[in-house]
């Protein structure tokens, strides 16, 4: 199951699109990383689930939360902190962080499948 | 440029995050759907942008409105209801929708690219 179970609103979503160098800058670095920053994510405070998707112009990351306390202890964590200095310095050319509250949702599984 | 120029906070984002049948129920169909619901998206009142990336497990689109009433309005589209019931009929397995409210936002642009 690709989507995030997450609970009833209202909880936190962190949306974080990027775009990635041409060169990659370093993939192997990038993706053990990555690898390792979901490893520890799941096991923060407050953390509930996470949906990615990337593809050859853009990436998007929802990573969701119960709350902005457990979002802003995550992205105070020792570790986080240094990955983030490796994506401005070699691997993103660019991204926007977005904090948001979901107020609603919905969902829909097909039936026949 | 991939990324939605969305204005201060707040503003409100959808997140919508779907798996899609193995054999497409009708991949021109729906290419040509998905096509039309992001001009028709772009029209209407209070719409701030969109960010979307899809590969095969997954996609997830993000779009940016101004209000819940703008929202709602999409919501209720005619044409966009008729698109909303071939994709539950024909083309998604499962979908998750939420509605949230952006609270801050930060970008980086990186300076050498």
């Amino acid at each position: 199951m690709p989507f995030a179970e997450t609970p009833q609103p209202p909880y936190y979503a962190v949306i974080f699109t990027n775009t990635r160098r041409e060169d990659g800058g370093g993939e192997q670095g990038y993706a053990a990383t990555a690898a390792r920053m979901l490893e520890l994510a799941r096991e923060q405070p407050g953390f509930l689930g996470i949906e990615a998707v990337r593809d050859p112009a853009l990436g998007i990351t929802v990573s969701y939360w119960q709350s902005e306390q457990a979002i802003a202890g995550w992205r105070r964590h020792a570790e986080h902190r240094e990955a983030q200095r490796s994506g401005r310095r070699k691997w993103y050319t660019g991204f926007r962080l977005r904090v948001a509250r979901v107020e609603r949702d919905y969902g829909f599984d097909n039936p026949d499948d």
